[in-house]
């Protein structure tokens, strides 16, 4: 085959896949991303379609009541996690430990393909919101006792601290997460360089 | 209605709800999020199904080879960020504003959605261990400098940076952006408490 004859094919090929990667990005942002039928619900829980309807408009509803439930449980563990009597910073220590050991073994689970869901979702923001403001309460309380830097507002450092810990879900041992807390609360501590 | 009755009817509804969610939870970790299918793919492309099963066996390896596509795009714009005769913290730094920049603007379109749903995927795990490896290189460079904390793993010190870097896709300016780097380098930097 002459060269120029392949090239065109190849050219051809890429211009194919490409296509075909764009509409599926195209698709996935028009239409969300839940595979899950309200039918393929009902069976697996074992009810009717019709009741599940009377409890749920869609699948996307199930999703977001499921990461509400998820969100309260969490911040239940994060509340227990606190000893009132302790300074801000060693309150903020506490939870954050507890929400990176939530994410290590809800990684293991599904919890975190799930959660990737929900960010479409207006009821699931609110959720996660409670979980920031509770976070960004105790950072706000420490940098005022002076234990936190001041450069950076405490909605955006509770922002980076929830983002920074979701990497407890890809780590392999405990140890590691402990180090990856660590690593985090450096990041909040005040540091001109 | 006696109390006990209204109690039991809610505890049943209650019961409802949870198996729904349960149920959806099961369904996502068996069969995945991908809601897409190839005959919306080939429709969307304006190509024939038939041609598009030549290229991929299904939709996921659609998605999987338009995140290896995003990655390699990344990584170039990446490695254009880095002055070679600077140093390796400036050029972490570089690498680092620029991947949270790629993460700001991403996340206004579907990359944050999409690039949840690639955990499963063995392929975009590669994709995603040669971007850690990229920074994890650099970051081990600038660990024997003596410009970094050298009582964690640079794997760890990588994972950590990566994950509070896509904070930068959900704050609203681009000056939070310049912070969380600021932020994320601060928990990089030696720091014994």
């Amino acid at each position: 085959m002459p060269k120029l004859w392949t090239e065109t094919i190849d050219a051809h090929r890429a211009a194919v896949r490409d296509a075909a990667m764009d509409a599926m990005a195209a698709l996935v942002a028009t239409h969300g991303l839940v595979a899950v039928t309200m039918s393929q619900i009902a069976q697996q829980a074992g009810i009717g379609r019709a009741t599940l309807y009377k409890y749920f408009p869609d699948a996307q509803a199930v999703l977001t009541a499921w990461h509400e439930r998820q969100i309260t449980t969490h911040l239940d563990q994060l509340t227990a996690a606190v000893d009132p009597a302790a300074p801000a910073i060693a309150r903020l220590e506490a939870v954050l430990h507890t929400y990176a050991h939530i994410q290590h073994h809800s990684a293991r689970h599904h919890g975190g393909e799930l959660a990737a869901l929900l960010h479409r979702s207006e009821h699931v923001d609110r959720a996660q919101q409670r979980l920031r403001g509770f976070v960004q309460d105790l950072i706000a309380e420490a940098v005022r006792d002076g234990d936190l830097r001041d450069d950076v507002a405490t909605d955006e450092l509770a922002t980076y601290c929830l983002h920074a810990l979701t990497a407890a879900g890809t780590v392999p041992r405990p140890e590691a997460v402990q180090r990856l807390v660590t690593v985090t609360l450096a990041g909040l501590t005040a540091r001109r360089r």
